[in-house]
């Protein structure tokens, strides 16, 4: 269908912006899903109509375009309680501050308004990202929580991002969150309750990221169609299963990426166990025309090997639809 | 094993036979499965020398050969009841004439009988084909029927049918019925029961298509081993289940291909839950030399792109078997 | 929780209503759900009142009472093309009168007109019943047929049935169809397309009989929790599956019921596959509260043996939910 | 073999502890696995011989035993980070104090030795407990956490519980940790390393539950055997699945229990998925010879029914084991 | 049905045949199937009338039956190659003698014949047993082994067996061979070349015991349906699998019966993985109306509790077939 | 990873030395897995030197290295008992002798100490071997035998391997056994009995092998991580398994490779159900950086087109591991 392909430089993002671009050019992407990170992107700078255009120089010197953004890591801020050293390791010193937790949040909120603006200046109309949440530390349920706590951190959820989404709505921007433990929304009935919790406003909307749903059993393929008006954008990470002993677990044992006694892990995409044919085909079927994006991640295969590997991998579902009627055709 | 490898024409109706031969011919196929249908092939000039020539010509200005021709839609008008608006769509006027239901079963059973006469024509040893189904309509088993009036269908299956293939057998010509559903073979015990019906007579054997013994959980691969002296030519069509969600059913909720709320779909040949490799050596194991048919179906892929990919697929399996014995090898 | 149980009497219509009701009395049912059929109940009597004391009567001798009454037969001439011998075996020679398709379909829509008052009449609240389809005998989707073939099958259903709907709308009765092959919904997605095509009118709900999901792969719990609004009734009939050969098909090959080469067969309630604690437990999560007919059918062993045996295994699921609230007992 | 049934107290903690030994009694138990929480026990009146004595007494009256006492809400406490609302719901007042994180942690510790005295006045060879964990909240891996965390949180765990182990040992009590998520060890690999963390010592054991083990896919069988040496009591807590239709997670959404949209959930003890009969069969091959304690729980179901069920249950499976040998058997 | 239910003996044989005769009449066994060993019934005493009549009134004494007698051991010496220590600790001196293998095996063919006469004297039908085999060792293919050799262990079978079944037929008895491991026939193909190499003739039938196939993966409904003419006796002995961790394999690492690291283990007949339901329904729709035989093994289980425990189960399954039919019962 | 593949030469033994070497060359493998049998090496010429370098110099014209060399033939009738036809097939006129069995078993020990001393003299670290096994004929456990039995096996195992073993150790060569039927070790448990058997002394490891792990349900996985210091050498060898029918069962009926009756056969590498991504992992994680050596056999396939297709699918695996950290990458 030549939909088109990028690579999400989240896992790249000790390399220079312009060494991505340059490698993913070479390597036939046909752009950059940019995280909003370090030397990559920097939301603060949305106005710096210079810096604005020498990142689309970047791309363009390397035949890329960009038609999404993402911002994982200080969305992750906006929510989040604790609020700890993981917090101070990835935000940026200008998010961190002093650490004061509520101050972290705020910091985190305005960085996402920013991103909006980001977005709108580089003429990209998704945003991908985490929300964080308030009540994920909850999810064991033990000691017990009442269902009070739960709601009140969907109710903290709402009334953190509405005013973000506003912003959104403003610059013609949609958030695209991404599912994902840790978030607000994780699995099939927290995204239907983060979206009831948000009035299900359009300017809020789903990043479909198949590898967190693998271990969890949620169905990647029905999530599609369930969620149809939702789908914003389009991540591509796979995911090995590794059970079937007994003795390897879901919640993997605090074991580190790429130990073989975790349950599952992440696997350079095409390697794992997401059904991505039939993903593919339940995508065209929503209509989506948006960019398919490979998030990179395996912690057994080398990163340079991988990339232009899953491209290659990806682009086999990359097949013109029906042209013709099969029933037509029977007719004399 | 250097197999032959044939296109059917079927799903390609709507296109000229020279241009369905010119394409064939260009991705390598090694002949045609011709539909009796349409402009491909016309049951009713069997005897018409030039036009026999005609279409034997086109075929070697495209290097290819035809070792089965194909007859399914009227087949199916021989023995079906109702005969409605479907039949109408696809036996053609000839057949139809004014439509009165037991006129056109005469006229598709004299058709039948013509196509076996051009099959002999055309140095075609068989004809692939429905049989069609009194009983099909009651596949429910509600409002209940009664044991006698399945074994009428099974009965009237006979007495439409034989006449029919003494005339194969006159031509030394084989019948090749597709177990499909809709006709009076359709799974493995009715496929038991029709042959019997016919006193297991050689002239009526089975085309094996494997599609719709996914969706019904019978075995390819045991199919071919059971019915070995049977299986008269091999028609690839590959279907994926979409099940396990509890929501898609066998049934499909008469949603058109395509829709991925469909229980099971038909996809090119290669990408669907067929195990091909078993049955390829299975096919071997029962000593089957005849072609292999490439039924090209999938409502989401373009069939340009499609076709040459089925038959590099399928090529895949056609290795030479073992020349040597291991036991041997072992021997000092 | 004290659930009511009752015995749907269709499969009795060969003994005398009388008969039954002594009985399922005898056994401990709670009631009977009445099959509208020969000797039990007869909807043109509706307005004789003698008649209804009469069967309230042999009710209340019996310990028995009546929730529900059930008119499957004639319901499914409503919208059933063809009609043919089937319907006249079942419908009586009332409905059936000279046979004409169009007259038998209107005199079963009177039909079920007059059930509603019936029902209301006796009470009941709730008729449980088949549609019919004029679409069903397409299922197959061979000989093709279009969209718009199927589109005017439901437009049939809203046609013939709305009419109907509105006397019981008069009556202060709900229908509950009976989810079911050769009906208008047999699936999930033909569920959800029928309730649409009357406008999700709260007239027209749901008879919950899970014997023909096992086989079509419908999760029947998750139907609960789906169409929780519209679960108006429950029919507990058991499903066994015999699939996993490869040889037994999902469409059971014509053959009769209690044949071991049948892919599935009904069996004696609590001895096939149907999860019946979790829908218990789903019925109790969507607050069902009618009653718990069993609807007995085994080919293969005697109703006398079976029919109490139903009832004994039912209550082991009729237990009283939890009074306590655990994370309380935590506290201290 | 005539093993011992006990009940745990724990979710009977809103009943007074005579009226808990009294239901027990009545029930058939041999006796209780005693909370220390609330009225049930009182480890901070370990010297008190008029009170250890009114216990026996009370156990005594209804024919019950004491062989283990359980303390999991203060246990939980000694590891946990954060400390907060929900521990000072369950750890007491006299642990919680003036809730400041470090001294709750020290008198949970303090209360934790306390119990081990507490267990050798009643005669007790066993306490049950939770550990609780600085690093269950990192268990995601999101927000990223260096394996230098996960490897103090395993030290922190030693250095916090070796203290206590030292109180156990010098009063020939052991402890026995329920594997568990939120604590040290929640599955197989972690079990490992929390065993070796502690350096291996006998005082430190396990409480097999599988309850947990069934949605993370650990095989309770063959943790017995592979855990053989370290298993130290016996608790059946029953879980039963609800995974299969792709939209319920194994994370349950932060739903309550007894949703039938949560993945998984609590049953009383027989109407889950453990395999109890093969792990009833593990123990006696491993020679576990302690009670069998029922850890009822089941929010769909009313516990006064199902605490006396699931001894029942439970009992099927107290078979004496074979006295003779067949192959003795076979000789002439 | 009433079907009559029998106890083998043969696991039963260190104890005297009047205490096996005692207890299974205490149980409510109908009758008991008499192992030929020890003291429980002697072959070579078959023209002792006095002898025959002893063992006839104990039988009477506890009101038990006999149907069917066994003689496994000394079948199994008919044609095993090698011949060693294992069958002298089972074949009794009698047979064994000087321990010279051909010997040995004629010594226990001419047992066989006396089985025959031994059966008709007691009114005996069916004699149940093994076969042995020349070609059992060589099941692994390693070191490899020819076909010839493969066909002259079949050969050999026939040899050995054809004449001992002349004297079947004289006696109006047949021989109804146990599919076993370490025999000609233990799985399904080795039982179809089984029955051909002595010409399908009707002496030599099949006793279907299912636990052996349990762990092969045939299937035991199956094999009902497709050697109905065959089946000329059942023993009911059960398997539970304990696969599933990728540690216990399908040959059980030459571990003792009991231990919990074998791949499978028989249990009490009704514990284990048997679909005991399936088969009976199958037995039934074959006509069978022999005897239903416990083989009753378990090596975790005391015998005195399982036989009546299996007893007790079988029957669940002894149901009247249907005296209905409901197609009748819809028509009005 | 840039990995050594290399050729088992056991399945080409048939052909010349030079000419396996000369195909293997072409193909593009790196070295050879010379099988001491036949032509291909002789373990009685190990102090030749003159053969030993014509050896190296064949190997060193086609490109070629030796890491390991194999016998199998002679290990396997080290411990076999009985000797017979079959080892007289496969272990060569010099070990084979007179044919007494105690003289061969000698003679072959004799020759599994001469091939220590030619691995030395190759350079080559690691031979690859089968120990037979006494009593590998009691695994099917009827006859019955008793315990002793099996531990009196495990003991004449040790027995005549250690002084074997003890040659290996003076020569700095390692024996890797090749877990499989027939032998000492032929599933895990059996595998963890042999090593303890001799000790667990490091001259005794494995060659892991996973073609007999598939149809016995072993997980080849774990196996690798549960056995990472005894996993001294690969051979990667595939196998179909071809069950689900519940006809073929598992021990595949005396059918001969490449029948499709059989319920599992060997198959070209790459062509069955070994998870090789899976496995090539766990010997990454395991830090096995020896030869990658492909043992082909498919009975169905020609050799001549199957080894290089196997080397193209294996070097699918070999890329490089990960060379950054994602964590690392998140920081900013």
């Amino acid at each position: 269908m030549a939909r088109n392909f990028t690579l999400f430089t989240g896992q790249w993002a000790d390399l220079p912006f312009e060494k991505v671009a340059e490698l993913a050019g070479q390597w036939g992407y046909d752009g950059l899903e940019i995280a909003v990170s370090g030397d990559h992107l920097d939301a603060w700078r949305w106005d710096d109509d210079a810096y604005i255009q020498d990142r689309l120089d970047i791309l363009e010197r390397n035949g890329l375009k960009v038609w999404t953004i993402s911002n994982h890591l200080k969305g992750q801020a906006v929510c989040d309680n604790p609020i700890d050293f993981r917090h101070e390791a990835i935000v940026g010193p200008r998010v961190w501050g002093d650490g004061d937790p509520e101050g972290v949040r705020q910091r985190a909120a305005e960085e996402m308004k920013l991103t909006a603006k980001l977005a709108q200046k580089l003429g990209v109309k998704t945003v991908v990202g985490f929300t964080g949440s308030s009540i994920w530390q909850y999810v064991a349920m033990f000691p017990p929580v009442s269902q009070d706590v739960v709601d009140a951190g969907y109710q903290d959820f709402a009334d953190r991002w509405n005013p973000i989404l506003d912003v959104f709505d403003d610059c013609g921007v949609r958030f695209a969150h991404e599912v994902h433990p840790s978030e607000i929304a994780y699995d099939y009935w927290s995204t239907r309750r983060a979206l009831d919790a948000v009035g299900n406003r359009p300017a809020f909307g789903l990043n479909w990221d198949p590898s967190h749903f693998m271990w969890q059993q949620i169905d990647p393929v029905a999530f599609i169609s369930d969620f149809a008006d939702r789908i914003y954008h389009v991540d591509c990470k796979d995911t090995k299963m590794r059970m079937g002993g007994g003795r390897n677990g879901i919640l993997s044992s605090h074991l580190p990426w790429g130990d073989p006694r975790r349950g599952w892990d992440f696997v350079s995409t095409g390697r794992g166990d997401v059904p991505w044919e039939d993903s593919f085909r339940a995508l065209t079927a929503i209509g989506y025309d948006g960019p398919i994006s490979v998030e990179w991640e395996d912690a057994g295969m080398d990163r340079l090997e991988g990339a232009p590997e899953a491209l290659a991998f990806l682009k086999k579902f990359d097949f013109a639809p029906s042209s013709s009627s099969f029933d037509a055709a029977f007719k004399q």
